[in-house]
Protein backbone atom coordinates (compact mmCIF):
# COMPACT_ATOMS: atom_id res chain seq x y z
CA UNK A 1 0.00 0.00 0.00
CA UNK A 2 2.81 2.38 1.15
CA UNK A 3 5.27 0.86 -1.39
CA UNK A 4 6.53 4.20 -2.87
CA UNK A 5 7.79 5.05 0.58
CA UNK A 6 9.02 1.91 1.22
CA UNK A 7 11.27 1.95 -2.27
CA UNK A 8 12.38 5.46 -0.99
CA UNK A 9 13.82 4.50 2.41
CA UNK A 10 15.12 1.71 1.39
CA UNK A 11 17.59 3.54 -0.66
CA UNK A 12 19.35 4.69 2.56
CA UNK A 13 18.07 2.46 5.41
CA UNK A 14 16.90 -1.38 4.97
CA UNK A 15 13.76 -1.79 7.02
CA UNK A 16 12.20 -5.57 6.65
CA UNK A 17 8.86 -6.83 6.07
CA UNK A 18 8.01 -6.19 10.00
CA UNK A 19 9.52 -3.21 10.35
CA UNK A 20 7.19 -2.04 6.83
CA UNK A 21 4.08 -2.91 8.84
CA UNK A 22 5.16 -1.51 12.21
CA UNK A 23 5.23 2.08 10.02
CA UNK A 24 2.28 1.29 7.59
CA UNK A 25 0.50 1.55 11.02
CA UNK A 26 1.34 5.24 11.35
CA UNK A 27 0.67 6.42 8.18
CA UNK A 28 -2.33 7.51 6.08
CA UNK A 29 -2.91 7.45 2.27
CA UNK A 30 -4.60 10.74 0.61
CA UNK A 31 -5.67 12.30 -2.63
CA UNK A 32 -6.11 15.74 -3.56
CA UNK A 33 -7.43 17.08 -6.89
CA UNK A 34 -5.36 19.68 -8.81
CA UNK A 35 -5.59 23.06 -7.20
CA UNK A 36 -6.83 21.44 -3.64
CA UNK A 37 -5.65 22.90 -0.61
CA UNK A 38 -3.66 20.78 2.18
CA UNK A 39 -3.12 23.48 4.52
CA UNK A 40 -4.17 27.31 4.32
CA UNK A 41 -3.11 30.20 5.97
CA UNK A 42 -4.06 30.11 9.47
CA UNK A 43 -4.34 26.37 9.88
CA UNK A 44 -2.55 24.50 12.23
CA UNK A 45 -0.25 21.77 10.10
CA UNK A 46 -1.47 18.15 10.65
CA UNK A 47 0.80 15.88 8.70
CA UNK A 48 4.58 15.84 6.67
CA UNK A 49 3.69 14.38 3.56
CA UNK A 50 5.46 12.33 0.74
CA UNK A 51 4.44 12.67 -3.04
CA UNK A 52 3.99 9.80 -4.73
CA UNK A 53 2.43 10.93 -7.67
CA UNK A 54 1.94 14.70 -9.20
CA UNK A 55 3.08 17.81 -7.00
CA UNK A 56 2.71 20.02 -4.35
CA UNK A 57 4.02 23.32 -3.71
CA UNK A 58 4.54 25.72 -0.75
CA UNK A 59 3.65 29.34 -0.98
CA UNK A 60 3.43 32.40 0.98
CA UNK A 61 1.28 35.69 0.58
CA UNK A 62 3.66 38.53 0.76
CA UNK A 63 3.83 41.99 1.16
CA UNK A 64 2.25 43.31 -1.72
CA UNK A 65 -0.38 40.26 -1.83
CA UNK A 66 1.69 38.25 -3.84
CA UNK A 67 2.02 34.51 -4.16
CA UNK A 68 5.52 33.52 -3.55
CA UNK A 69 5.94 30.00 -3.61
CA UNK A 70 9.37 28.79 -2.21
CA UNK A 71 9.37 24.77 -2.35
CA UNK A 72 8.03 22.29 -4.75
CA UNK A 73 7.87 18.97 -4.17
CA UNK A 74 7.41 16.01 -6.75
CA UNK A 75 7.39 12.28 -6.62
CA UNK A 76 9.37 11.38 -3.30
CA UNK A 77 9.95 14.61 -1.56
CA UNK A 78 8.42 15.38 1.66
CA UNK A 79 6.90 19.07 2.29
CA UNK A 80 5.45 21.03 5.24
CA UNK A 81 5.53 23.50 7.09
CA UNK A 82 8.08 22.18 9.69
CA UNK A 83 7.58 25.09 12.37
CA UNK A 84 3.78 24.82 11.90
CA UNK A 85 3.83 20.38 11.87
CA UNK A 86 6.24 20.37 14.15
CA UNK A 87 5.27 23.09 17.37
CA UNK A 88 1.27 22.67 15.99
CA UNK A 89 0.76 26.58 15.77
CA UNK A 90 -0.96 28.38 12.78
CA UNK A 91 1.16 28.51 9.41
CA UNK A 92 1.51 31.49 7.42
CA UNK A 93 1.78 29.48 4.26
CA UNK A 94 -0.30 27.54 1.84
CA UNK A 95 0.53 23.88 1.03
CA UNK A 96 -1.73 23.43 -2.43
CA UNK A 97 -1.39 20.63 -4.96
CA UNK A 98 -0.11 21.89 -8.35
CA UNK A 99 -1.72 18.63 -9.99
CA UNK A 100 -3.75 16.00 -8.78
CA UNK A 101 -1.18 14.64 -6.44
CA UNK A 102 -1.34 11.24 -4.18
CA UNK A 103 0.20 11.51 -0.84
CA UNK A 104 1.52 9.43 2.29
CA UNK A 105 0.88 11.52 5.31
CA UNK A 106 2.28 11.31 8.59
CA UNK A 107 0.05 13.25 10.96
CA UNK A 108 1.80 15.19 14.04
CA UNK A 109 0.73 12.60 16.52
CA UNK A 110 2.52 9.55 15.05
CA UNK A 111 5.69 11.53 14.07
CA UNK A 112 7.50 11.50 17.02
CA UNK A 113 5.83 7.70 18.28
CA UNK A 114 7.75 6.46 14.88
CA UNK A 115 10.91 7.55 15.77
CA UNK A 116 10.55 6.23 19.30
CA UNK A 117 9.07 2.72 17.44
CA UNK A 118 11.25 2.84 14.52
CA UNK A 119 15.09 4.29 15.45
CA UNK A 120 16.43 3.45 11.80
CA UNK A 121 14.18 5.99 10.65
CA UNK A 122 16.03 8.57 12.15
CA UNK A 123 19.07 8.19 9.60
CA UNK A 124 16.24 8.28 6.62
CA UNK A 125 14.80 11.77 7.98
CA UNK A 126 18.48 12.97 8.81
CA UNK A 127 19.59 12.41 5.42
CA UNK A 128 16.27 13.74 3.90
CA UNK A 129 16.74 16.98 6.04
CA UNK A 130 20.19 16.83 4.45
CA UNK A 131 18.75 17.23 1.48
CA UNK A 132 16.13 20.00 2.00
CA UNK A 133 18.62 22.08 3.60
CA UNK A 134 20.84 21.87 1.02
CA UNK A 135 18.05 23.07 -1.68
CA UNK A 136 16.93 25.74 0.46
CA UNK A 137 21.20 27.30 0.78
CA UNK A 138 21.13 26.64 -3.34
CA UNK A 139 18.23 28.64 -3.67
CA UNK A 140 18.91 31.52 -1.87
CA UNK A 141 21.99 31.84 -3.79
CA UNK A 142 20.58 30.79 -6.84
CA UNK A 143 17.69 33.99 -6.70
CA UNK A 144 20.47 36.73 -6.00
CA UNK A 145 23.51 35.58 -8.58
CA UNK A 146 21.81 35.12 -11.91
CA UNK A 147 19.49 37.65 -13.80
CA UNK A 148 15.75 35.91 -14.51
CA UNK A 149 16.68 34.86 -17.83
CA UNK A 150 19.71 33.24 -16.79
CA UNK A 151 17.71 31.45 -13.99
CA UNK A 152 14.83 30.11 -16.05
CA UNK A 153 17.44 28.93 -18.53
CA UNK A 154 19.68 27.00 -16.16
CA UNK A 155 16.40 25.78 -14.04
CA UNK A 156 15.12 24.58 -17.68
CA UNK A 157 18.33 22.85 -18.23
CA UNK A 158 18.24 20.86 -14.98
CA UNK A 159 14.73 20.11 -14.64
CA UNK A 160 12.99 20.06 -18.40
CA UNK A 161 10.29 17.68 -17.88
CA UNK A 162 9.10 19.39 -14.15
CA UNK A 163 8.97 22.98 -16.33
CA UNK A 164 6.61 21.91 -19.22
CA UNK A 165 4.31 20.38 -16.05
CA UNK A 166 3.21 23.36 -13.69
CA UNK A 167 1.88 26.42 -13.99
CA UNK A 168 3.77 29.11 -15.33
CA UNK A 169 2.97 31.50 -12.55
CA UNK A 170 3.83 28.89 -10.06
CA UNK A 171 7.10 28.54 -11.68
CA UNK A 172 7.93 32.23 -12.40
CA UNK A 173 6.62 33.08 -8.71
CA UNK A 174 9.45 29.94 -7.28
CA UNK A 175 12.25 32.00 -10.03
CA UNK A 176 11.39 35.37 -8.54
CA UNK A 177 9.76 37.11 -11.51
CA UNK A 178 6.47 38.09 -13.24
CA UNK A 179 4.61 35.39 -14.92
CA UNK A 180 5.15 38.07 -18.18
CA UNK A 181 8.26 38.00 -18.38
CA UNK A 182 8.28 33.90 -18.23
CA UNK A 183 6.16 34.63 -21.45
CA UNK A 184 8.76 36.90 -23.29
CA UNK A 185 11.71 34.32 -22.05
CA UNK A 186 9.44 31.39 -23.40
CA UNK A 187 8.79 33.47 -27.18
CA UNK A 188 12.35 34.13 -27.13
CA UNK A 189 13.26 30.36 -27.24
CA UNK A 190 10.78 29.84 -29.76
CA UNK A 191 12.02 32.04 -32.36
CA UNK B 1 37.65 18.99 25.65
CA UNK B 2 34.24 19.00 23.69
CA UNK B 3 32.10 19.73 26.73
CA UNK B 4 30.03 22.74 25.31
CA UNK B 5 29.15 20.23 22.35
CA UNK B 6 28.55 16.96 24.96
CA UNK B 7 26.07 19.29 27.02
CA UNK B 8 24.23 20.48 23.98
CA UNK B 9 23.78 16.67 22.31
CA UNK B 10 23.00 16.01 26.02
CA UNK B 11 19.53 18.16 25.47
CA UNK B 12 18.39 15.71 22.43
CA UNK B 13 19.68 12.37 23.22
CA UNK B 14 21.79 10.92 26.21
CA UNK B 15 25.73 9.90 25.25
CA UNK B 16 27.31 8.40 28.03
CA UNK B 17 31.36 8.91 28.62
CA UNK B 18 32.15 6.32 26.77
CA UNK B 19 30.17 7.45 24.02
CA UNK B 20 31.58 10.99 24.28
CA UNK B 21 35.00 9.50 24.24
CA UNK B 22 34.32 7.79 20.78
CA UNK B 23 32.80 11.27 19.46
CA UNK B 24 35.74 13.12 20.57
CA UNK B 25 38.34 10.89 18.85
CA UNK B 26 36.59 12.18 15.32
CA UNK B 27 36.29 15.56 16.13
CA UNK B 28 38.52 18.26 16.71
CA UNK B 29 39.06 22.27 17.83
CA UNK B 30 40.34 25.37 16.10
CA UNK B 31 39.95 29.16 17.01
CA UNK B 32 39.44 31.92 14.73
CA UNK B 33 40.21 35.17 14.81
CA UNK B 34 37.84 37.93 13.96
CA UNK B 35 37.60 38.00 10.08
CA UNK B 36 38.82 35.04 9.05
CA UNK B 37 37.99 32.43 6.95
CA UNK B 38 37.27 29.44 7.33
CA UNK B 39 35.80 28.49 3.73
CA UNK B 40 36.31 30.85 0.70
CA UNK B 41 34.52 30.38 -2.73
CA UNK B 42 36.25 27.99 -4.90
CA UNK B 43 37.30 25.99 -1.79
CA UNK B 44 35.91 22.47 -0.77
CA UNK B 45 34.44 23.03 2.58
CA UNK B 46 36.59 20.56 4.86
CA UNK B 47 34.25 20.03 8.12
CA UNK B 48 30.94 21.15 9.66
CA UNK B 49 31.41 23.55 12.27
CA UNK B 50 29.88 23.36 16.31
CA UNK B 51 30.03 27.09 17.20
CA UNK B 52 31.39 27.29 21.36
CA UNK B 53 31.96 30.80 21.37
CA UNK B 54 31.41 33.83 18.77
CA UNK B 55 29.72 33.74 15.72
CA UNK B 56 30.29 32.62 12.23
CA UNK B 57 28.40 33.43 9.26
CA UNK B 58 27.90 32.27 5.41
CA UNK B 59 27.62 34.25 2.64
CA UNK B 60 27.91 35.00 -0.89
CA UNK B 61 28.97 37.53 -3.63
CA UNK B 62 25.76 38.88 -5.75
CA UNK B 63 25.50 39.28 -8.94
CA UNK B 64 26.02 42.99 -8.41
CA UNK B 65 29.01 42.50 -6.26
CA UNK B 66 27.86 42.58 -2.98
CA UNK B 67 27.67 40.18 0.11
CA UNK B 68 24.74 38.70 1.47
CA UNK B 69 24.55 36.66 4.60
CA UNK B 70 22.19 34.52 4.54
CA UNK B 71 22.89 32.87 8.04
CA UNK B 72 24.54 33.10 11.04
CA UNK B 73 25.84 30.78 13.91
CA UNK B 74 26.33 31.84 17.59
CA UNK B 75 27.05 29.43 20.27
CA UNK B 76 25.41 25.80 20.01
CA UNK B 77 24.54 26.28 16.31
CA UNK B 78 26.03 24.43 13.75
CA UNK B 79 27.30 25.79 10.05
CA UNK B 80 28.46 24.81 7.05
CA UNK B 81 27.63 24.89 3.45
CA UNK B 82 26.13 21.55 3.30
CA UNK B 83 26.18 20.66 -0.66
CA UNK B 84 30.30 21.20 -0.62
CA UNK B 85 30.60 19.56 2.60
CA UNK B 86 28.51 16.33 1.46
CA UNK B 87 30.20 16.15 -2.16
CA UNK B 88 33.04 17.97 -1.43
CA UNK B 89 32.80 19.88 -4.10
CA UNK B 90 33.87 23.61 -4.78
CA UNK B 91 32.01 26.08 -2.51
CA UNK B 92 30.01 28.69 -3.78
CA UNK B 93 29.86 30.26 -0.44
CA UNK B 94 32.09 32.02 2.19
CA UNK B 95 32.41 31.28 5.97
CA UNK B 96 34.00 34.15 8.12
CA UNK B 97 34.16 34.62 11.79
CA UNK B 98 32.01 37.68 12.56
CA UNK B 99 34.02 37.67 15.78
CA UNK B 100 36.85 35.79 17.55
CA UNK B 101 35.27 32.44 17.63
CA UNK B 102 35.61 28.73 18.70
CA UNK B 103 34.44 26.04 17.20
CA UNK B 104 34.74 22.06 17.26
CA UNK B 105 34.91 20.76 13.67
CA UNK B 106 33.54 17.40 12.41
CA UNK B 107 35.52 17.14 9.34
CA UNK B 108 33.98 14.64 5.83
CA UNK B 109 36.05 12.05 6.28
CA UNK B 110 34.91 11.66 9.48
CA UNK B 111 31.55 12.82 9.57
CA UNK B 112 29.88 9.23 7.95
CA UNK B 113 32.22 7.45 10.01
CA UNK B 114 30.07 9.13 13.34
CA UNK B 115 26.57 7.65 12.07
CA UNK B 116 28.04 3.92 11.50
CA UNK B 117 29.90 3.63 15.12
CA UNK B 118 27.52 6.53 16.79
CA UNK B 119 23.62 5.42 15.62
CA UNK B 120 22.44 7.77 18.72
CA UNK B 121 23.68 10.77 16.79
CA UNK B 122 21.34 10.52 13.98
CA UNK B 123 18.64 11.53 16.25
CA UNK B 124 20.91 14.80 17.40
CA UNK B 125 21.28 15.51 13.84
CA UNK B 126 18.15 14.68 12.35
CA UNK B 127 16.53 17.35 15.22
CA UNK B 128 19.03 20.06 14.46
CA UNK B 129 18.74 19.50 10.66
CA UNK B 130 14.87 20.42 11.53
CA UNK B 131 16.13 23.44 13.13
CA UNK B 132 17.92 24.42 10.49
CA UNK B 133 15.24 24.04 7.66
CA UNK B 134 12.88 25.63 9.68
CA UNK B 135 14.83 28.64 10.01
CA UNK B 136 15.33 28.81 6.06
CA UNK B 137 11.90 28.45 5.83
CA UNK B 138 10.73 31.06 7.80
CA UNK B 139 13.94 33.30 6.82
CA UNK B 140 12.33 33.33 3.21
CA UNK B 141 9.59 34.42 4.08
CA UNK B 142 10.35 37.20 6.87
CA UNK B 143 12.45 38.80 3.98
CA UNK B 144 9.24 39.00 1.76
CA UNK B 145 6.50 39.52 4.58
CA UNK B 146 7.68 43.39 6.21
CA UNK B 147 9.11 46.78 5.15
CA UNK B 148 12.42 46.82 6.00
CA UNK B 149 12.19 48.87 9.00
CA UNK B 150 9.50 46.15 10.25
CA UNK B 151 12.09 43.28 9.54
CA UNK B 152 15.06 45.40 11.81
CA UNK B 153 11.76 45.68 14.69
CA UNK B 154 11.36 42.17 14.13
CA UNK B 155 14.66 40.78 14.31
CA UNK B 156 16.38 43.08 17.06
CA UNK B 157 12.80 42.57 19.35
CA UNK B 158 13.84 38.57 19.29
CA UNK B 159 17.72 38.73 19.30
CA UNK B 160 18.69 42.21 21.02
CA UNK B 161 21.86 40.78 22.55
CA UNK B 162 22.58 39.32 19.55
CA UNK B 163 22.28 42.74 16.94
CA UNK B 164 24.84 44.27 19.42
CA UNK B 165 27.01 41.85 18.81
CA UNK B 166 27.68 41.83 15.08
CA UNK B 167 28.68 44.38 12.29
CA UNK B 168 26.31 46.87 11.00
CA UNK B 169 26.90 45.78 7.52
CA UNK B 170 26.58 42.43 8.24
CA UNK B 171 23.12 42.45 9.75
CA UNK B 172 22.21 44.79 6.89
CA UNK B 173 23.12 41.98 4.30
CA UNK B 174 21.34 39.33 6.13
CA UNK B 175 18.27 41.58 6.78
CA UNK B 176 18.29 42.35 2.91
CA UNK B 177 18.87 45.99 3.01
CA UNK B 178 21.82 48.45 2.60
CA UNK B 179 24.22 49.32 6.14
CA UNK B 180 22.92 52.85 5.28
CA UNK B 181 19.50 52.46 5.77
CA UNK B 182 20.51 50.67 8.95
CA UNK B 183 22.03 53.31 10.77
CA UNK B 184 19.07 55.43 9.63
CA UNK B 185 16.24 52.88 11.62
CA UNK B 186 19.12 52.93 14.62
CA UNK B 187 19.36 56.73 14.62
CA UNK B 188 15.83 57.19 14.28
CA UNK B 189 15.57 54.63 17.37
CA UNK B 190 17.45 57.20 19.56
CA UNK B 191 16.08 60.46 19.13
Amino acid sequence: MYKALYNHINRFVDLNNDEQEILASLLKSFSFKKKAYLLEEGQICRANYFVVKGCLRLYFIDIKGVEQTTQFAIENWWLTDLTSFLIQQPSEFFIQAAETTEVIAIEHHQYDEMFKILPKIERYFRLILQKNHQAAQRRIKFLSSFTAEERYRHFNGLFPEFVQRIPQYMLASYLGFTPGFLSKIRAKKVF
